[in-house]
């Protein structure tokens, strides 16, 4: 299995692209892309479980149904959601592009990303249609990329080979999400492609597994989104027998879906709005799995132990009573921490208790971009980890100066 | 029923001192406190339900296992929690108070605050211990109120004077807390007390029915504390006919009680760590008061949302998302937002969308420094409010330097 370029258009039959359209004032910002297939493609998705859903997700789900795609169009700079004709909208973008690619509407998912309950102009999305469509290209993943990100600063963009039976099968994603990400079911926008041939069922069974341990494993600011959602394309082109069960292929499909969305939900949090620092919380020794990603998902989405993190300060008592509020059971006196990065590593609490360290060896830890912190417990052999980010100046001055 | 001054000395029969004994570096900082009454109290508490649990609760469950209390000591600076020596040292602090006043330790409430995890020093209470004791007085609620702060810019301190039956009886109440601040069944550290004739049973049960509509529905940062501590002792020196069961006399001593732990709840989030605003969510039209509570909670805790706040950006897309992720059912479609403030109310969301409205207007309204959101439901009629503050520059600044 190794890493290689060119993102959603990596497997064979895809081709992307995005443009500037104008929902964004900042002229140099893309802000509409599509992926489009050479073939009908099976398709699944998961999304928000937000009770205030945006309209985009009301569309794709109705589209989506049938277990057939051919294309997605995505917009960033306004959510088209809380507006009253939001899904008249979002089924009027599905029909432009069904239209300039002689396909059925019905075979488009449609998402949006942005400001909440501020009307959707359709008028851009219109008049760059042809521009959009005319650009579709093989080496077009960059541009969708880009155009799906809103406070996002570098994009999210994976491709990966593996062999499956005798062929060679790829799967490429692409993903936004800086702020309002603690997804829960999927996460703010991502769009997996592969060409895998495999049925709907196991593509279904294999999306859901890996975005349980990946992306549902993500929170930047504590905020699930109305438009959180993952949409995965098999194009079906690969030589590989048909997945239809259970086995070794599925097995080694599920593990490159669950790897490259590995890779896309470290980016998600290392890339959490103002952000310095990517935080990982492993646990260990759990005696259920809810448990241990309870308290995993607890200790990174502290706001206290985020802005130590940010000072690069061992204050680990935050850990310990993050770890007390989560939704868990679990023996107390068992609990221990170490902090971990590529410098080094140091026990700070055993048995529930301190234990004496060097602050010195701790903040050069801490000091680095990529910190774990390595929760054992006593109660069993369940084990998470859950991916988060420190608390910075930064994110208070994005979101307070997001809108206006 | 009026506000007096007084705090906790305000009822008959109490007294209460503070002083610098050197927990802390800062010799301007007074650092331990005691309230001390002149007779046994009827006592009741509530904890923190964090699964991490401070020493000194530990210590003070069992104490006050029987119902009765005569004094409280309480220092800042150390929690005393997460320490394998921490349960021998809150026992240490109640035998040196009960020693220098002649009484059982058995009949002293200990509580601590500040950073956890590092081990109590038992000589600068020892130390101090004949200072404090010789400077109680019945103007003392003052320094006891500051002793305890740790964060805080100022001291919550409240008393109010009601009639029960034909007897004036007083309540006074202190409080701190400023950050870790998402109380779960009691706040931070606060300190009640009055001098109602009324049995334990009854005291209990106004306790808990006001801590949970005032001090339970305030969040500063979603991080519940490990120390979490509410104490309340009755002298029983006011001459109201014993309250032994509900009726007349309990609503009015339940309602008292309501009132000045509402003070002290909104004190607590406008005193929030970094915060400028005070942020109150008021829900109704909910169908079950668990979920009203639900989303006035998940409201206020938004940091997506409290960043907003600092900017004074209607940014209400923010509010809907979180009442969307609220643990609560409810139709969408009904949905009602206005934002208010003493300048005035502007509309923002009818329906679950939009609704055209003056930005300026809106500007102006969210600049006030006590902001109210209006959430109205249509699925039943069921009400709550919760206590909340905006998400600020200082509040990373505060927790990223607090320990070092």
């Amino acid at each position: 299995m190794e890493f290689i370029d060119n993102g959603v258009c990596a497997p064979l039959g895809f081709k992307a692209n995005g443009v500037h359209c104008g929902i964004r004032k900042n002229k140099t910002k893309l802000d509409l892309g599509i992926i489009v297939a050479d073939v009908p493609c099976v398709a699944a998705a998961v999304y928000t479980q937000n009770k205030v859903v945006g309209a985009p997700i009301l569309v794709t789900r109705e589209n989506i149904k049938d277990g057939v795609a051919r294309a997605i169009i995505c917009n960033s700079g306004n959510a088209n959601t809380c507006n009253a004709d939001g899904v008249e909208k979002a089924n009027m973008m599905c029909g432009l592009l069904a239209d300039a690619l002689g396909i059925s509407p019905k075979d488009v998912v449609v998402a949006s990303t942005g400001v909440i309950g501020q009307t959707m102009p359709i008028e851009p999305i219109a008049s760059g249609m042809d521009e959009l469509v005319a650009g579709l290209s093989a080496n077009g993943s960059d541009k969708m990329a880009v155009a799906i990100m809103t406070t996002d600063t570098f994009k999210k963009e994976y491709a990966l080979q593996f062999v499956c039976g005798e062929a060679v099968v790829k799967i490429g994603a692409i993903a936004k999400g800086s702020g309002m990400i603690h997804p829960n079911m999927a996460t703010m926008l991502s769009f997996v492609t592969t060409d895998a041939n495999i049925s709907r069922e196991m593509l279904d069974k294999a999306l859901r597994a890996a975005v349980n341990e990946t992306i549902n494993m993500v929170s930047v600011d504590g905020d699930t989104s109305t438009n959180d959602t993952m949409c995965v394309m098999a194009s079906c082109l690969a030589k590989n027998a048909k997945i239809t069960a259970e086995g070794e292929s599925y097995n080694v499909f599920a593990l490159a879906l669950n790897t490259i969305l590995t890779a896309i939900a470290k980016d998600l949090a290392r890339d959490g709005e103002g952000a310095t620092k990517l935080m990982i919380c492993k646990v260990s020794g759990a005696k259920t799995e809810k448990d241990a990603r309870a308290i995993a998902k607890s200790v990174i989405t502290s706001n206290l132990l985020k802005c130590a993190m940010f000072a690069s300060d061992a204050n680990w008592g935050r850990i310990l009573c993050a770890i007390g509020y989560a939704d868990a059971q679990f023996d107390i006196n068992g609990v221990g921490v170490d902090l971990v990065s590529q410098v080094g590593r140091i026990p700070v609490c055993r048995n529930g208790s301190g234990v004496a360290f060097a602050e010195e060896t701790a903040t050069q830890i801490l000091s680095e971009k990529e910190i774990v912190i390595d929760v054992t417990l006593t109660d069993g052999d369940q084990n998470a980890v859950a991916y988060g980010c420190d608390l910075t100046y930064n994110y208070i001055k994005i979101n307070a100066d997001y809108r206006t």
